[in-house]
């Protein structure tokens, strides 16, 4: 048993991919600010580069290979999307970033993979960091949360988007695009980055809902029979609150100084939008908060059901015990071995005719007055 | 018992309508932000629309079909408030809403009914949107709670209402409307915007005291006996109390702005009513901490009297048993089969004349003392 | 027992006046804003009102039955207070409150007896609610405190002052206005304001050295034993303790307002006078603060108190049990019944000359050796 | 035993000077403010008065008994600092209140003695309260801290100090002054109201360190032998904790707002000294954190300690008990008396050879296989 | 086994290196504030000083003995970092100081190396207080953390760094700025500042990953067997975190106010550098928040240890007893000694031809029935 819950300390049941924790571990101490090494996994072979082009007439969808390709498109008067997946690959994600001049930490940022959401000013664009959070079913029924992080950067008349796997994440914006009425043909490339980073959002309600899946399930579990495994499963939905509620409330600043701060590439009426996107956030951080109070009140359940457990031994005990020890004391006293012959006071119950009924009835009469007092106690 | 505890789990008892905490889920993600899509539940067989129009000679009462017909009472110069009941059909909804030009946000916050509570300021409009709490009694007898959301918009010389169900929630506005003197006349559409939102705002009172009042039960029957199902209610208590309290806390904000920021569409004449509805909100927060730590402490009675409980089981055991073991072991003593007639060190008490009788005072005595130690130690 | 603890629940020793909790439930919900309806008790008979007109040359009280009186000493120079005592009559009331053309919102929160301590500028009036606390020695010689709603209206040249009873809470003042060199006489009806405002505040020290007493001497009770009682008046006094601090909390941002805010009716010189006042109102709320502390330690003192109640009983079986068990055994090895005439290896000790000192002197080795292992063990 | 403890729990041990809690208990409530009434102890005989007056050239020291005398120290280019030893002689101090024109509240502050720390502007001066911390030995060795509040009124040309005693608190400043080159000669009054309270900052760290091993101490204690006391001790240390906290944290905002208020009085050459001691005071508030949360870990050590020991006492039962109940009850068995003769199926094995070695042997086997079990269960 | 708790008690492990929090003690009260009084440890010989001169055309790495050597590299238009290794010698620091005309608080906080880390601002110069931490591999194969104080000195067109020992903490610095095309060579000293900064707080990640395999360590220990000594770690690491927290708080304090504040000395391209490194020290503050959560989870899962042992303590002895006492209680009856011959009712039992089987059947049966209840109840 030692062995077991050793084993099962070592993987502490985390709804969120495995080792997200450790990936804040960055590359070694000492490297130059501004350097892009890619900290994540490789997921693609090549990296794939995609140019949406787009305006109220037309809707233009053309993978490039080099980055100068979409020349044309970021010419002409329409909006552009450039849709970067793969980030393994630096001396090609060096071409665009040269090309659009990103300062060197927005490079750096865009491949080392363990950010916190955040949304940075620069002179000539907003960056703005996002972690996607995918949920995907495990052979156990269960389900777990992946996280990818999402590099959004808003230029004047384009939008590029950085991604490590091609995960379909934005086919519903694509479907949105194919329409001629959506805002989004309508309005300019901060109204997409708006879309992009609300997309993202939406999903987190559903990390939620699995979240609080697991703190019922958890609850039922308790209620059955307090386990050591619960407690474990209970410190890790902690760490996983923990961690998700830090990054929605790091994304949560960063939009509100969007809002607020006079940005010249965000439009008024995107701002309206983006409050909406903000009140969002509030409500995910709010449904975080009540969810880590469930989680205090897991601890809490757990606690008390083993002390309602002991309570149970201890009355099993108690009345097993106090039921037989006078009964076996009465036992123990007919069976002394005074010698009744040598005086009328040595136990002339002995030779009583109805002695050994009698000391049954006796026997009875106890159990009955225990059994008696233990069901006014309320102890059955 | 062990299903029945899990069962219990399944029906943690909210005070709140069954499912809100679910509700917070919205429509499937990938939506286009300010898609109206309807997330409550269909109440009413058509959506009703009613004109009140008033001013201080005047108040009429005009049921209408179509938003058009409105016309005439919005162009002349009387305050015009259109209350709308039923959420289902957006359609019909639409025509209103384009009516007025409402923001596509505003349109998909009215229909999507698990919003929180906020306050929003359009060019042309300022949104509020509100959670109505009302008492339904049970078939066990006790209270329920049931939300329902409302949402106000106030315009230039118009105040739109719309809810799900037609109950009559609005009443005592409608009573105080037909009183020619009330400021209600006098004032403007934004005094009516203020008198709709305290009068939701008045009911919070009622729903704090029954949850005031699940405590005090709650408290009761831990002191009663602490079981199980206690500890669930504490947990859904905190669940609601959470809840109730973040809801009221960001009616809180949004009301806070309306006074502190210059918004046209409000006089300062009705921003002293607001701050008086401000204060009404902050009571209602005071109330709501107060009976977090209120419920808090409920369990740390509950944990407190499972301790009680184990103590008192100990103590019942160790009287029984330290009274029972030495008796047991004097009878012990004179059953061994020492033969007497060996020697005359082999229990010769076996062959006195009293030998009996002086066991059994033996046993006396030590029960005597072992109940005057009890006592001593006050363990009766 | 169950049924005194239950009766014990439903008193809870509240160190307020019982039943403050409740009175927050105001007036029936869809009440008009601003309707006065005294939510208090009649304690007067009648309306009491008194006039103090005064200025560094002469001090008048004039009992008056018609405000109306009260216009000569509102005309001249000198500063006027009028005291008004009794909340129910609201025909009354009104005739001072059109007279001074107070904002219906003021004339609400002045018979609305259950308000939060507050301070509100209007444009011709500051509006000042404050609670008493006063004293009352019970019965059973414990100290109970019972609070009531003061209002102070702040005029150009007078202070109105409304109260419930006819306690004499402002005697100290009404002394103090006797005196002519008294900065009451020489400054205006500022000073007087504040005046009041800190005779009310003075006697918060004493309701906290009441709680603090009260402290003590459940902390003394559960070192004596700890008993659900003892619980219950700590879950008691946390809830006097939440609520004091959140009435002093909202007086305290009041005081704030007026130092800081542009009042024209503060004069600076009074401004230094309530920021010494804001200095004991923060003085208070520390001490509250700090009993609130103490407060939960108790509950850990009661837990662990709980904790060591257990241990000493678990000693006790402990040492009992472990003690006689043993011996009880050898009794019984020597209650067998084995035929020693059978075999000399059939228990060949019964038939020993000192076969039964023998048995005595093994049992009381087992018992030395116990009870040296108890000693050692620091049980004894 | 009973007595005992509550004896120990009216003596809780306070690092800070017994009844330090109690002193907030001010003058009787309905006093005039700024009514100077001492609510000290008396520890001189007579108000004692020093003039230092000193500049780059000279000092010197006068002891003065009446405060004209310091007339013409005042009026002379030079600084001065009179020291002021004694609150109890209010008429005495009057003279030299009146002589500087001192506010009636700051007259009020200085001989109310207990006072929280705090920074108070007036017109014509700034006034300092501060609360000096004295470490005592005690008979047994410990150390107590003793508090004595420190008032400093920093004018345009001059510095006077009160305080109760005349321990040679600022003997250091004393010395200082000899040194014709240090900072105190060169710069105005306002560096040596720093010096003076940074004279006194100083020894907090001191009063840390003592909390510190006093934290030490009760944990090694806890190790040893969780006891009743320790809680106590507990209790008292985080009282004293929450006391020194707040006391320093106003001070800390006085400071503060000596910093970024634009106060005549201070030199922006004396605000960079004063940032100085601002950063040693939240050294100071951080260190108290920190101590703070690891008397929070006392608490949960000694609960912790409680189980432990609960535990253990838990274990030499049910050892015991299990090694020997089964025992016993072979030893029962073989006591039966059924008749061997009238059945060979009758406990045969009373008349074996080998009967008793036998039923012996069964015995040894059985408490074998128990401490074998209970070896693996690593209970020894 | 006293002892050895009490001597655990005396060393509980810090991953600090030991005394840190001893060495917040400072010099004696009543120094003259700016004196200089080396509080840290001897770690050279002698002070060794570097002067580093370069820009984008060379590089220079010049030992000097005396400062006044610098002066050229100081005069002509490279930039210039003087790196001071040793702080033990004050006479010759002095030189240092003077020669750069550092305020004397700067003099002082250098050598007193257990300041705090904080930013602050001089007319001529920014000083920064920075805490290398570095690992150290102990004989027992754990990692130990050390922290040593690091000053920088900001001024116009030099960096002055100051470290007790000569630990090569700055070598990724020296190897950057050996290439010719980096950032360090091409900025200002500003910027050699913020990389000297970010290469300390680089190592802070290390730091936190220690901590938290130690974290996991303990839970893994707890997991096999909760133990007093856990505690103590668990303690101890609770320590640690507040200080590092505390640490890093006040750090990202600062390294804002250079961001917020309008300070000449940093120009507003490396300002987004050091934005970037605020962000850094973000997600340190958020692991260390973590962290601290996930030790409160320890303590949780080892008293839920303890108490899952006491069950499993609890439920073997109620199992033994609850088996064994009714079988004792049957042998018990029979070994009563009534008299069979005297009445047929007497123990007929004893005479049946199968009586001993019969009885051992019973005792069969009710161990069956027992062990049958504990299988339900799940107690193996």
């Amino acid at each position: 048993m030692k062995k077991a819950s050793t084993e099962a300390a070592k993987k502490i049941q985390s709804i969120f991919s495995s080792g997200h924790h450790r990936r804040h571990r960055r590359k070694p101490p000492g490297q130059i600010p501004g350097t892009a090494i890619h900290t994540g996994v490789q997921r693609l072979d090549n990296v794939l580069m995609t140019v949406h082009d787009f305006d109220e007439s037309h809707y233009d969808i053309i993978p490039i290979q080099k980055i100068e390709k979409s020349e044309p498109y970021l010419q002409n008067k329409s909006k552009t999307w450039i849709q970067v997946r793969g980030l393994h690959d630096i001396e090609k994600l060096k071409t665009v970033w040269n090309y659009f001049e990103l300062h060197p930490l927005i490079q750096e940022d865009i491949v080392s993979t363990s950010q916190r959401p955040k949304v940075e000013h620069y002179p000539n664009a907003v960056y703005i960091v996002l972690r996607m959070i995918k949920q995907s079913e495990q052979d156990n029924g269960n389900f777990k949360v992946q996280t990818e992080q999402i590099s959004i950067v808003l230029g004047e008349n384009y939008v590029l988007s950085f991604q490590e796997s091609d995960e379909p994440i934005f086919d519903p914006i694509l479907k949105r695009l194919e329409l001629t009425t959506t805002r989004l043909r309508k309005l300019g490339p901060d109204y997409l980055a708006y879309a992009l980073s609300d997309n993202i959002v939406d999903h987190y309600f559903h990390a939620i809902d699995i979240i609080s899946d697991n703190i019922e399930k958890i609850e039922e579990e308790i209620l059955d029979e307090p386990k050591q495994e619960q407690l474990q499963k209970i410190h890790a939905l902690r760490r996983d609150l923990i961690y998700f509620r830090k990054s929605v409330w790091s994304l949560r600043d960063g939009i509100n100084s969007l809002i607020r701060d006079d940005v010249d590439l965000i439009s008024s009426d995107v701002k309206v939008f983006l409050r909406d996107l903000y009140d969002h956030i509030v409500q995910v951080v709010d449904s975080l908060e009540t969810n880590r109070e469930m989680v205090f009140g897991l601890y809490d359940m757990y606690m008390s059901g083993l002390s309602n457990r002991m309570n149970e031994v201890m009355k099993v005990l108690t009345i097993i015990a106090t039921i037989f020890i006078p009964l076996t004391f009465i036992a123990g006293i007919y069976g002394m071995n005074f010698d009744p012959e040598v005086s009328p006071f040595n136990m002339p119950e002995l030779n009583w005719y109805f002695g050994y009924p009698f000391s049954l009835g006796l026997m009875l009469l106890m159990t009955g007055g225990m059994i008696y007092y233990f069901k006014k106690k309320n102890w059955f």
